[in-house]
C-alpha cells in the first residue's frame, strides 16, 4: 500500500485522538505497516477543536503530515469548513448527518451518517460515537482490515468497555454497508 | 521561543505517550504556543518499544518531525542506544540511573536520576515513572513553566488520580533541583 493519509476532526471531548491511535496500532500492530499518528496544538485548541492525524504506508514515512488527505472525518460543522479543501478529489469524506447540514459538492465520496445519534441510540452511549465513526471509516475505506480494527480497539479502549466498544465499532462499519 | 525538540522513549506500557501529550497540552493551552505531538509506530511496535516526540515553538511548526533533538528522555538502555545519536551536542539527556547503566560521552548535558524507583519509593507508585520524569525534564530544560505543566496533568490524567501525580511531577523536579 502506497502512502495514506486521514484526518480525524471534531471538538475536544470527542475522543478524537484516540480514534486516531486506535486506527494507527491497527495498521503497525495488526498489520504490519508502519503508521505515524499527529496532533497539532495551536492557541486555537482552547476553544476545543479536536483533530488528529494518521499516515499509513508499507514504507518508511519520512513526511509525516497530511498533504492531501485520502479520508476526513468531520463531527462538526466547523471541522468540515475548516479541513474539507485538504480532501483529495476522489477522497472519501465522513461527515455527521447531524452536526453537519451543508456538504459542499465535490469530487469525494460522500458518508454522510449519524454517528453521534448512532452511539447515543443504537449503542447508549454517546461517548463512543468516536469509534462509530472510526468503523465507518475503516468500512468505507478499507484501510485496515476488520480483524485489525477489532484487535486494535480490544487492546486501546479502557478495562471493562471492550464490548461497548465493540459493538460502537460494528453499528458504524453497518451505517456504511447498509448503503 | 524558537524551535524546540523533545522525543521522550522508553517501553510500552511506561506512559511515555501519555507524557508528550501532557507537555503538548501545556505548551499550546496553558502557554500559547503551538506544539505537534506524534508517534511513529512501526512493525517494532510489537516489541514493546515506545516514543513520542513533541515539538514546541512560538511560530508555526511546517516539519513536524524531530530532526534535532534539544532533549531526549530515555528510560531504558535500548531506547537510549537507538535515539542518543539525534540529540543536539549541547542537548540535554535524562536517562534513568536503574535502567541505564552505560552512557556515552558526549558534550550534552546529562541528568542521570532514578526516575523509576523514585515513583516506586518516594511517591509510592511505579506507573508514574512517566510523570516523574517529565517533571524533571521541565525543570531541567524549562521548556514550559511549572504553573503551565501543573495544570496540564491536573487536565489530563485520569481522575482521581490528580494528587498521586502532582506529587510525582515534585518528585521528578526535585530530582533536578536537588543536583
Amino acid at each position: 500500500m502506497a502512502r495514506y493519509e486521514v484526518r480525524l476532526s471534531g471538538s475536544g471531548g470527542q475522543g478524537i485522538i484516540l480514534a486516531g491511535r486506535i486506527l494507527a496500532h491497527a495498521a503497525a500492530i495488526y498489520e504490519g505497516k508502519n503508521a505515524v499518528q499527529s496532533q497539532s496544538y495551536g492557541p486555537e485548541a482552547r476553544g476545543g477543536a479536536s483533530k488528529a492525524e494518521v499516515i499509513i504506508s508499507d514504507e518508511d514515512i519520512d513526511y509525516p503530515k497530511c498533504t492531501r488527505l485520502d479520508a476526513l472525518l468531520s463531527l462538526t460543522q466547523e471541522a468540515l469548513k475548516k479541513y474539507l479543501k485538504d480532501l483529495k478529489q476522489d477522497g472519501i469524506l465522513l461527515a455527521d448527518a447531524d452536526a453537519i447540514k451543508k456538504i459542499p459538492p465535490g469530487g469525494y465520496r460522500v458518508i454522510h451518517k449519524p454517528f453521534i445519534q448512532t452511539a447515543a441510540q443504537t449503542v447508549g452511549k454517546s461517548i463512543v460515537a468516536n469509534i462509530v465513526a472510526l468503523g465507518a471509516l475503516v468500512q468505507a475505506t478499507g484501510v485496515v482490515s476488520e480483524e485489525a480494527i477489532t484487535q486494535a480497539v480490544l487492546n486501546r479502549v479502557p478495562k471493562g468497555t471492550e464490548d461497548l466498544n465493540l459493538q460502537a465499532l460494528r453499528a458504524g462499519m453497518a451505517l456504511v454497508t447498509e448503503g
